[in-house]
């Protein structure tokens, strides 16, 4: 056992991640380079790592979330941090304490970094004003969720070496989606050229500010994509029904057989997942050879790890 | 501090355990010398082993369940493994994601190895077919408890040498019973004769081709009994209600100070647990001195530590 | 990494924390020592200590609880100590099984402690006569809570080196409150002047014999206070309405401004938390100079720890 012997956590600074609007491509990349590290590590066999034994990791979860949640939990492990979760049912919250007095409470039991899914746009940023630990943001609202957008971005590198002048479609409701917002910013800080693609009422208004291109036909961009990113049906989130019908969705933004023999040899089908299968994507997509699903899943983990641990390591110089 | 030093991992090849139907003599006999090194390294102190450093166990719960889950959580962690726990409500099931997807997402978090429970027979082996993590079942429908049944068996072997020519009564529903199910295939195998004891309704038709006897009176074969393993009765399970009252079922196939004042005297008294006081046993023979509960208990720590290690050690292979 | 140095556990002897009212003095003393010493080392950067590995602490709670549950469990996984949380829901209590079979169950899973809360006066003191583990109370209806009036007490020495001769007032329900009971008893026997403070109708009779003063006013009381605990407002508990309204309640016996302007000026505010802002305290109050409640917090963490190491090293002798 070697452990960390690189020193990439010298040029990090940052003591929160709060989003991917804040990140400069160098920083986005030195993440992306410390998740690559740990997956070397991984190779070796190196699975349990000392660097955060010590110190103390606690999911605060504000929506349900099974994933992200275990993803951030088990990338703590691993660097030997302790771990706690929080979750709103069961918590003082319903005894009447403050969002704030919740999380300075967490923190005062010895806390080092806080990983907070909250409804509310800038729930992170506020606990950032308040906590002395690292926050690190694991969704808010329709604002950003950066990890996600980070592992969704690290699995096309590790694939294409490069994002640089890549072509990637988000295709979906991109007006509900942080994973959208986050991977717009990403990506075109790394040099992608993005589409967002979807029913009209799922665009926002004026989104071509952010440097993307819009269209409302996944058929008519499908031949310049080398990637496409198939933004979850959130259900739940469709009270108002941005849309007519999930079988209509399914027809004309659904990824299939068909479209994928239309779309370039070596595209690549990514999904923040949990998929509905039959909606965004068919079974024969998902379980395809262009499929990056469960890399993407995997890499998560790899991702969460360099985010704990750079912002540990880094973030409190 | 020396650890495991034992070998029998050398002689263990299978990836999976689904059930004692599928395991030799042998090999059942495998894990239970291998439960025994962990009690004995246990007496010596040694309750913390590095052995799954570096691996993680997901506990994958489709059923509630206290001790199980626990007792396997325990396990893995004395073993140094991480641990994460899901369980159906709360997980992406509810968003609709289906069950290999959600095993697959969590395999694909980086972990090595499977605990599953599913109200649906075969659900662990239809996992084993589709992951690449070991696969423990831990409860499948009516199907298989194999666990349960090794700490049944480990805890008679440790009070009664050897199970070659003991006679074992398994009292209660044997029909809806994985717990019986499990315990007749190990049991055979081992050389025990078993006589499965309960309301006629809850006896399966030809049960006898397991090479069982039957019989609807406990009182008849009460002397005949090395071991009587008393069966929960399952309330949430008897909707169409297989026998008339709890109080004619305690009456009849309950175990009490009377009934055991005529069984045998050196008989062990076995029961799976969460016991209904009253029901499948009187309080004066749970807390009585034939009582083995707490010890299988406590077995059943040490047979998921042995079957954890193995499948890890050996099943990798 | 010198880990624990100091031989304070060697003079323990107790295997049980049940409550304040059966230590001495000297006890008291001894766990405050502890913490102090576990502080100490954590300001050399020691937050991971060896001490408890191998051994298992399980949470057992039939209340609901974020805060005192998180703290013990950081405090177990501090010291190396393997967690398991039980909660009553999703456990086997609901299939029926009783109260002391099922903390005998946990404990034959390898349990070395057993923290419990459960709302019946008695209940760890019913499971010290049936367990081998150590047990904690973490609350016992409205008996006591003793590691929150050890956190109490160790946070105002901390604050003022020494109880003996401080004047303490405990304001609000002192009639439900455990934390009220678990301090007097401590605050008594370390020599402190004790004064409760709340309405009528919320202060049980002849409480005097407990060797405090009752008043009915916090105003009048308030220039002679070194030290002032604002219970919290329990509405869950106040079903009966003990009094006509909290924004009564709040005008009366509330901290604000205007009486912190009026106390000692080097008056020391506590409060158990979860504050209900506006209520027992202004925010003013609350997040002013005076206020040690994130102290409390912390502090809870190494009353906890002291308690584990103390009961797990000195208990067993």
């Amino acid at each position: 056992m070697t452990g960390i012997t690189g020193t990439l956590h010298e040029r990090w600074t940052r003591k929160h991640l709060l989003g991917l609007q804040d990140l400069s491509a160098d920083e986005i990349t030195l993440i992306l380079d410390q998740a690559e590290e740990f997956r070397q590590l991984a190779q070796q066999g190196e699975t349990k790592l000392k660097a955060l034994s010590g110190t103390a990791v606690a999911n605060l979860f504000f929506e349900p979330s099974t994933r992200t949640r275990t993803s951030f939990s088990l990338a703590a492990k691993r660097l030997s941090a302790d771990t706690v979760d929080f979750s709103s049912s069961g918590s003082s919250l319903s005894k009447g304490e403050s969002f704030i007095d919740t999380a300075m409470n967490i923190e005062a039991m010895g806390i080092d970094q806080v990983v907070v899914r909250h409804k509310t746009p800038g729930a992170p940023l506020l606990l950032s004003k308040h906590l002395k630990a690292n926050i690190l943001n694991a969704g808010d609202g329709t604002h950003e969720h950066p990890t996600q957008a980070l592992l969704d971005i690290f699995t096309i590198r590790q694939h294409r070496g490069s994002l640089e002048g890549k072509t990637v479609a988000m295709v979906g409701d991109i007006r509900h989606s942080r994973v959208a917002r986050s991977n717009i910013w990403g990506l075109k800080k790394l040099g992608a050229r993005v589409i967002v693609v979807g029913p009209a009422p799922l665009i926002p208004d004026q989104i071509e500010k952010l440097g993307v291109e819009v269209s409302f036909s996944l058929d008519r961009i499908l031949g310049e994509c080398d990637c496409i990113n198939m933004l979850r049906v959130q259900f739940e989130r469709q009270r108002g029904f941005f849309f007519p019908s999930v079988a209509e969705y399914a027809h004309i933004f659904g990824m299939n057989g068909d479209r994928l023999r239309r779309a370039r040899k070596d595209v690549l089908i990514l999904a923040p997942g949990p998929i509905n299968r039959g909606v965004e994507l068919t079974p024969e997509v998902a379980d395809g050879p262009h499929s990056v699903i469960l890399d993407q899943v995997h890499n998560g983990l790899l991702i969460r790890m360099a985010c704990l641990y750079l912002l540990a390591r880094g973030g409190r110089q």
